[in-house]
């Protein structure tokens, strides 16, 4: 039996999660991986808050004593300025390091595995790109055998939910939008949301591991202009609106854009309602291959950050094997 | 640069595909992964074909001499016997292997992996199933940190080409089928497609990662006895009629069942057409993931085929980054 102990990073939807999911998956992992995760200490803002079912003990607000004490550092509590610091500070101890935060790695991706490289270090960022739809490893590891053409999808779960709220109930983008709110799914500041600049961000995470480092041009459009009627004439046309990422190389390098676009019933984005994400990647020899599922939520991303690091536990000779 | 010499076991559509690829992506991989991949020998039946592309130097008739002068063979003739005896001697040398032979792993797979493990090799298998789409890291990495219930998909795109051409066109089941063979779909024996048997086989091998070693209560049913009255009747109820195979937890083990069923319109799998194969999982917390592409042919089964060969390729110590 292998023990590996996880240093926690953030307490919130997706760190309490994880801590939910470690527990309930503990005794499977053991079994099937022989490896036994252990969360040994979690940094939090607020000790005082009620967090059920999670050890008090383990509790700290001092980032240091949760880094410097375990064999992994998950981070989840967003932000760029004091994650980017503790997984800084992680990578250079030589500590592999687990995060869910696609801003950070848009902001400062290439500085930190740079830093990596040095310590012989390793970052899983399974969870920043669409939640529970193994997306990164698809690309990565899936695909190294072909050449990809364009990547396409629905990166952010509450425009999604927003248009297809909109679609069936026929309510406006603001009641859509609370709607959204209600349920969970928008960000702490929904304008990252519907501006177009979490989709976009995600967008640039898949183009770097698709089209490697190349010149990236990008321009992303929101959804906040959006009015029934616009979903109305697209529906008279057999038509639905869905806010569409698409990545594809131009000459001297990439074009992103984030934007709403009208696509016939058929398309398969058509289909994916609510707040589901999706990705369609093109590839010279294996044609299209379409990926769905739930791009956001406490546990789809838990998954996630628990896939990266059960992969970063593993010993290195361990393979696949039915 | 690391030198990766292949050996490779067959030249047939998978096989021919696949040198073609390498060529194709040779630089690529060089720049990207610093892996400069070599196919030394190739095992062929018949030396005097015309095989265009392939150096017919490397073209030879001795399994042995493949096997023995090189750092990792690829499986691509399909089969149980011939092919199971070059695998276990690959195995046996502690060479790693990559295979595409559904069947060989249903006949005997827990033995290999068993004898890989006995001399350090691996076996890469993301070819078996569902060609172009890398379900097989898709269960086994990407979804291991969560509680997988089942596991449904269209696994045989020659069946599924039948029925939506049967569907679109009104032409019989024979029409349809000699359609498919005409376009290189079906299996050299369509019986295995037509059966359920190849779905079957499939269904196994994902069950096997997906649930482990548990026991296996199996059916499968087949299409030949499909109707055009059939697919007219479930098309005026909003419907459509699929080959769908099914694995799920029942008490003491898994039931695997391969079978026709009339599903509604806004079922995923009913906008999964002609040769297309899809694949849904569904897991405790990350809810239903899909996964659509092609689940055949000789440059989707070749890109999957190079992806464990890179996979097995790349220093241990190596790890995705953007």
């Amino acid at each position: 039996m292998r023990e590996v102990t996880i240093g926690l990073l953030g307490c919130g939807t997706v760190g309490g999660g994880l801590v939910q999911l470690i527990e309930r998956e503990h005794e499977r992992i053991r079994t099937r991986d022989g490896i036994d995760l252990r969360i040994r200490r979690i940094l939090v803002r607020d000790l005082a808050r009620e967090r059920p079912g999670v050890d008090r003990a383990r509790l700290t607000t001092n980032a240091i004593e949760v880094i410097d004490d375990c064999d992994l550092v998950v981070e989840v509590i967003g932000g760029v300025h004091s994650a980017g610091a503790y997984v800084r500070r992680a990578l250079r101890s030589g500590r592999d390091v687990v995060t869910a935060n696609k801003a950070l790695l848009a902001d400062s991706g290439r500085a930190l595995f740079d830093l990596a490289a040095q310590s012989g270090a390793r970052i899983g960022f399974e969870a920043s790109v669409c939640g529970g739809i193994p997306i990164i490893r698809a690309i990565e590891r899936g695909l190294a055998g072909d050449s990809i053409e364009s990547i396409s999808g629905i990166l952010n779960g509450t425009c999604n939910y927003v248009l297809t709220r909109m679609e069936e109930s026929g309510c406006d983008f603001a009641a859509a939008l609370r709607l959204a709110q209600a349920r969970g799914f928008a960000e702490a500041d929904p304008e990252l949301d519907i501006s177009g600049a979490d989709a976009l961000q995600k967008l640039q995470i898949l183009s770097e591991l698709a089209f490697g480092p190349v010149h990236q041009t990008a321009c992303a459009h929101g959804i906040a202009d959006i009015t029934t009627s616009e979903i109305e004439q697209a529906r008279s046309r057999r038509c639905v609106v869905r806010h569409a990422a698409n990545a594809r190389r131009i000459p001297g390098g990439v074009e992103l854009r984030v934007e709403r676009r009208e696509l016939p019933e058929s398309h398969p984005f058509a289909s994916v309602r609510d707040e589901n994400n999706a990705v369609i990647v093109r590839a010279k020899a294996v044609g299209e291959v379409q990926f769905v599922g739930k791009g956001a939520g406490s546990f789809p991303t838990a998954a996630a950050v628990l896939s990266d690091v059960l992969e970063m536990s593993r010993p290195v000779a361990t393979h696949v094997r039915i």
